[in-house]
C-alpha cells in the first residue's frame, strides 16, 4: 500500500465511524473529557493541514484562517478574536463544513504526497496517521458516551460487536525472575513515549491469561464491594462516594435486573463479556477484593506474548512515566506525549474500538485513574 | 381571528424564528440559561399536548412517553430511566423529529380545537399561546447568544432589526404624588402575577422620555464606571471582578474601535441606538454614576403611557415580589409564576425580540440581576 | 448619661459577651458569615481608631499600622504587605493584643471626648455606638454557632435566655386600608436607610399577635412540610435539597425526640417558644402551607405598635430597597447601608441577642433568604 | 533507652515544637493540608490510646469517649452525635483540655510499659513513636504555614535552623547500569511501603552532590520559567495559571528584592540555601529547564551513601507505588500506607524538620505533586 493509499484508507475509516450518526449527534460534549465527533473530524485534518500542507507544501492556501483557533487542541498560542467557549458550545463550523474542509484537505495532501517526501515529512505523515487513529478510537467511546448517556438510548450499529469471541481457558502463566528486555524495538513507527527501549528487573509473578468477566466482577458488586473501604485506595473511595458509584459506567439496575448500553442499544448485561468501563480504582479495588493486584505495565509486556490480548485496555498499577533516556522531540509535535506524564496511569493492550493496525506489546496508554469511557478491563496478577 | 387560527398563527411564527438555523444551531446549550432552540420547540408543543390534549383530547395517544421526561421543565415528577443529564448533552430527539412531534400535535389540537371548548380549556389554550410567546423571544435571545459566543460570529439574518425608529425627543415627564392603581384591569389575558389591581402611593418624580444610548454608555466606560467600586452594589462588584467585565454582553474592543455582535453579524456600535445587553448591575451603577436612579416598576407603570417603551426591557428598581391578594393556581399550572418570587427583579416594557400582542403596561418580566443574554436597557429617574 | 459614659458601657458589654469564652472560641470562623470573636472587638475598635481618632484626635498616634489591614472589612484598599486570607485562619494578632489594643483605643478616646466635639464628630460617634451594637448581636450569634457547631456541645451560660416570658393571648390585628407612614421621625439616630419618611398605601389585613412556636413548626415537619416542593420557592427547594434540610438549624432528632442547641447546652425543643434560627425560604414554605403569608415590612412596621415584639427577627416579605429619597452620604461611611440592597429579605422587629437600646419600630435589618443563623421567627398575615 | 524513657522523649519533644506557640496558633487551619497544632497534639495521643492502651491494658479507663470522633483521622466510622465539620472549626477541646489528656495517657502508658510486653504490643508501640515523630515533622511545617500566612509574619523562634552548615563541594556522582537492591534490610522498625526488599535494574547515570540553591532557582525565575509552557507538565502549567504561581512558597517581591518568611520572620533570601517548598511541578519545570531531570526512587536510593542528604525533602519522578511483595497488615494499622498508593510523589531523604532518629535511606516520604508547604527541594540528575 502506498503512502497515499494509506492516508486515504485512514481518513476514510473516520467518516465511516460517523456514518450512523444524525447531524445532531455530532455537536454535542456531554462532559469535558468527550469531545463532539464532528471536533475530532475537523481537529486530525487541521494536524495534517498544520504540520504537513502549511509547512511544506509550496502555495498551499490554508481553508480558513479561523479553524486553527477552533481545531488546535494547543491552546498556548490564541489568536486575536479570542471568546473563551467550550468544545460543545460551537454549533459552527457545520458538519457539512467540515466534511468540506476535509475534503479540501484531503485533495491537497493527495496532491502533495504524489511528489517524493522528505524523510521529516515522512515522519510527519506517519505521526499524522496515528494520531487520527487515536482520535478514531476516541470517536467511538465519544459516540458511545453521546447515545448512552441519552434518555432514550440510542442505536448506533446493530452489528458493531464490543466482545470478541476469543476462547480462551482460565488459568494463570508464570513469568520467571529476571532482567527482561522493555519498550519498542523496530524500524516501525512508535511514540516517543516507547523509548528508550531498556533493561528492567522483575521478580516471579503469575498472570491470569483471560480478563475478569460481566459475571465475575457482579459477583464483587453482591458481595458489597462498593459499600467497603477496605478495597479501595482513600481517593478511590472518596470518589465512589461523591459520585454515587454502584456500578461499572453504562450498567442499569432496572426491576433488580442488570442492564447496560452497547452500541446496539440497552440489553442484558452478557455474563461472559470482559467487563469494561470501569476506573483503574474499581480495578484495584476488585483485585484487592479478591486477594490478587493488577500487573504492572513491565509485567505486562513480558507476559503479553503468552495471552490474547486486545479485547479492552487493561490497567496497570504502573503509573504513566518517562523510560530512561525519553526526552522531547524539540517543537510543537514534542507537546504529544511528555507534557502528560504525571498523574496517569498506564492501560496496555488495546479495545475492539481500536483501529486494526494500531496496537503493539510496547504501546502505552494512559488515563486519569477516574475514567471510565474507555474499553477498560481488568487482568488479574497473583 | 378564531382560535384554531391564532393557534396555528403562533405555532408557526416559533418555527419561523428558527428557518434561518442549521441543524446543529438548534443543538447547543452554551450556559444554563440558553436553552437549545430544539428544546423550546419540542417544550412548547409538550405544554399542549400535557395541558390540553391529554386531559382533555378524547383517544388522544401521546406521541412518545419519553417526550415527557426530555420536555418537561418542571423536574419535580421523573420516570424510571432516569439519568441526569443537561438539556445541551441531548442530541436525541433530532430536529427533524422534533419538527414531526410539532405536526403530530398541530394536528391533533387542529381537530380538537374544531368542537366546541369549555372555557376551562380556552383559559389553557389562552395561557399556552401566551407561553409558546414568551418562549419566542427566548428563541430569539438564545440563538443570538449561541451565534454571538461563536467564534466564527455567523450571520443570524441580515434583515432582523434591534433597533427601532423611535423619534423621540430627550427630556424628563413630572409625575406629581399621589395614589395609583397599579395591575391589570380588563377581559383578556394576563398573568396572575398582574393580579390584584391594587392601589399604590407614589412620590414625585421625573422619568427619562429615552432609554440610555450607547453612545452615552461608552462615556460611563470612557469615565472608569467598571473600574470604581462606588458606583456599584457589594455583590455587583463582586460580579464585575470575578467575571472580569468591561463592557455591555457582546461588545468586543477590536483595535482600539468598539464592535457588538448583532442578528448580521459583528458590526461597529451604533452610538444612537439604546444600549443593550447588560446587567441590572450595570443599570444600577450607570444611574448611580448619573447621580439618577431607576424607576420602580410602579412609577413605570403610571409614566408609560407618556413614553415609548417596547425596545428594550428596561431595568427596574423594583424586586419581584406578589402583589396585595396575588394567589397561586391550583396544580402545575400554579407553578407557572409563584414559585420565583425571590431574589429576581422586575422588567418592564418590551423588546425587538417580544412577539407582537404579547406586550401590555401591566407585564411583568423578571430575571436575576446579573443576566444580560436578553434585551436588557435603562431608562432613568430624577 | 455622658457621651463618654455611653461609650464606655457599650464597650464594656461587648468584652462582658465574652466573658465566657475560652482564648480558643476567639479564633475560628467555621463559616463565611460568621466572624471570629477577637476580629468583632477588633474591628469595632478600628472603627473608632479610623473614623474618629485618625480624623480628629491631634497627634494621636495609631496603635499597630497592620491593624487596618486585619480589621478593615471594607476590603477595597489594600496596604503593601497583601496576603489573601481569612479572617478565621489568622491566629494573630492574639486574643490579648486585641485587648491591649481595646484598652488603647478606649483611653485614646476617653481622653478626646473629655473636649467639645464637633457635630460631625458626634454623629460619627453615635454611628460608632450603634455599629458596635449590631456587632454585639453578631457576637452572640457567632458564638453560638461555633458552640452549636462543635461535636462536644459546650454550655455557653446557663443564665443566658434566649425565649423572653411574653404571655400574649393568640388571634389576629385587623389593620385597615389606607395610606400610612414609614419611616424614622425623630431627632435621635437612626440609619439612612429608615428614610426618608414616605406615604405607602396598605390594603386591608390581618396580622397575628404571637409568633409562630415550635410547637407550631413540628406540625409543618410532621405533615412533610420539607419533603413538598408546593410549599415552596423554586429556590428554596433547590437549598432544602441541595443541603438536606430537614428542621430549623441547632435541632436534631437523636432517637426520635428532638432537641436543640442552645446556649445551656443541648436540651429538648420548647414546644411553647417561638420557633428560631430558619431561613426566609422556611419561613415562606410554612406560611405557604398554612394558607397563609408574610407580612411585608410596611404592614409590620404600622401593625407593631399593637402586638409584643422583640424575641425574633421576623422575616418580612419585603426585598431590602432604597426608600423614596434615600440616598448615600459621602465617603466610607456612605458603603454603609446603601450597597447592600440587592438580593436580601428584610427583617423586623429585633432578638434576644439585640441589645437593649438598639431596636426601633422603623429598624429595618436585612439578609439572604438562606441565613439561619440570627435569631430569625415567623409571624401570618392573612 | 528503655521503651518508657524512648516513649516520654517523644511526646516531650512535640510539646517542646508547641512551646513557642500562643493559644490562639494552636487552633487555626488555613487550607486542608495544614492541621491544628491542637489536633496533632490529640491525636497522637488518641493513636497510643486507642491502638495500645485500650486493647491491651486491662481497666484503662477511657479519658472522653467524645474525643474518639474528634481525634479520630480515619473517618469511617462515625458516632450517633455526628456534625459535619472541619477541623479548624472546632474551639473545643481547649489546649489545655489537650495537654491534660495527653498528660492522662502519658501517666497510663507510663504504668503500662512498667510491665513486661508482649511483641505484638511492642510493635504497635514502636510504630506510635514513629507516627508520633511523622506528626512532629508536620506540626513544624503547619506552624511554619500558620504563622507565615499571617499578615503580622510573626516570628515562631530566632534559634530554629531552616538550613544545615553542610559543606559539600558541587559536581556530579555517576552510577553505573546493573542490578541494585532497593528497600529495608535489618531489624529495626521500618515502614510496610519500604517492603519487600526487592531487586531493580538502574541505567548509567549522574546526580548532583548538591542540592538547587535560592541562588540558582533565582536564576530560573529570572529567566522567565513560570512564564513559559515548555518547562512543564500540562497539569504543572494549568497549577501555574490558576494559582497565580510566580515564585516558590513564601516568597515575596517587595520593593524588588525577593524575601521569604522564615522561623525568625521575614528575611531577605538567603542565596546559599537550599531552594525549599516547592512543588514537584516546580522541581520538574527547573530541571526541564535546565536540560537535566530529577532522579528515580531507586537511584536516590542507590547514590544517597555518596553525597549529604537530609536539608530538604527531595522529589523524585517515581510515583508513590507499592513494592514487589508489598502487603497490607490487616486491620486499621493496614491503613497506614498502602491506601495512598495512587497519585502521589515520592520524595526521598529527610528535612531540617524532621525529628533526629526518624530518617533512613530507604525511607519513602510522599505527597501529591502540588504541595509546596513541607521542605521540599530538587536534587538534578543527567
Ligand atoms: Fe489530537
Ligand atoms: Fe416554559
Ligand atoms: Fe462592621
Ligand atoms: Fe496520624
Amino acid at each position: 500500500m502506498t503512502l497515499v493509499e494509506e492516508y486515504l484508507q485512514i481518513r476514510k475509516y473516520s467518516e465511516q465511524i460517523c456514518e450512523p450518526l444524525q447531524t445532531e449527534d455530532y455537536v454535542v460534549q456531554p462532559v469535558v473529557d468527550v469531545s463532539p465527533p464532528k471536533w475530532h473530524l475537523g481537529h486530525t485534518t487541521w494536524f495534517f493541514e498544520t504540520f504537513i500542507l502549511k509547512p511544506f507544501s509550496v502555495n498551499y492556501q490554508v481553508h480558513n484562517d479561523d479553524y486553527n483557533f477552533v481545531f488546535n487542541s494547543y491552546y498556548e498560542t490564541v489568536g486575536n478574536r479570542v471568546i473563551r467557549t467550550d468544545r460543545g458550545n460551537l454549533s459552527r463550523p457545520s458538519v457539512n463544513e467540515i466534511y468540506q474542509y476535509r475534503a479540501y484537505v484531503d485533495e491537497a495532501m493527495t496532491k502533495f504526497l504524489a511528489a517524493p517526501l522528505k524523510d521529516e515529512v515522512k515522519e510527519l505523515l506517519i505521526l499524522g496517521f496515528n494520531h487520527e487513529q487515536q482520535h478514531q478510537e476516541l470517536l467511538l467511546t465519544d459516540i458511545k458516551y453521546i447515545l448512552g448517556n441519552n434518555p432514550l438510548f440510542p442505536v448506533y450499529s446493530k452489528g458493531k460487536k464490543e466482545v470478541l469471541a476469543n476462547e480462551t481457558a482460565a488459568g494463570f502463566i508464570n513469568i520467571p525472575e529476571g532482567i527482561y528486555e522493555i519498550g519498542y524495538k523496530g524500524d516501525d513507527f512508535s511514540f516517543d513515549n516507547e523509548l528508550n527501549r531498556h533493561k528492567v528487573y522483575l521478580h516471579d509473578f503469575s498472570i491470569s491469561k483471560t480478563l475478569v468477566s460481566n459475571a465475575q466482577f457482579l459477583e464483587f458488586i453482591k458481595a458489597g464491594g462498593y459499600e467497603n473501604f477496605n478495597y479501595w485506595h482513600a481517593e478511590g473511595w472518596d470518589w465512589v462516594k461523591n459520585n454515587h458509584i454502584t456500578s461499572p459506567m453504562y450498567w442499569h439496575l432496572i426491576d433488580e435486573e442488570w442492564f447496560n448500553y452497547t452500541f446496539a442499544g440497552l440489553l442484558p448485561i452478557d455474563p461472559d463479556a470482559p467487563v469494561s468501563h470501569l476506573s483503574y480504582y474499581e480495578a484495584y479495588a476488585y483485585a484487592s477484593w479478591k486477594g490478587m493486584r493488577l500487573p504492572t505495565e513491565f509485567e505486562w509486556e513480558v507476559a503479553a506474548k503468552s495471552f490474547n490480548w486486545g479485547e479492552r485496555w487493561e490497567w496497570t498499577e504502573s503509573a504513566y512515566l518517562p523510560y530512561p533516556g525519553f526526552s522531547k522531540a524539540p517543537g510543537a509535535i514534542g507537546e504529544y506525549n511528555g507534557k502528560f506524564m504525571v498523574s496517569q496511569k498506564v492501560l496496555r493492550g488495546a479495545s475492539i474500538a481500536t483501529p486494526e493496525n494500531h496496537s503493539r506489546i510496547t504501546y502505552r496508554n494512559f488515563f486519569h485513574p477516574h475514567l471510565r469511557w474507555q474499553y477498560t478491563g481488568i487482568r488479574l496478577v497473583k
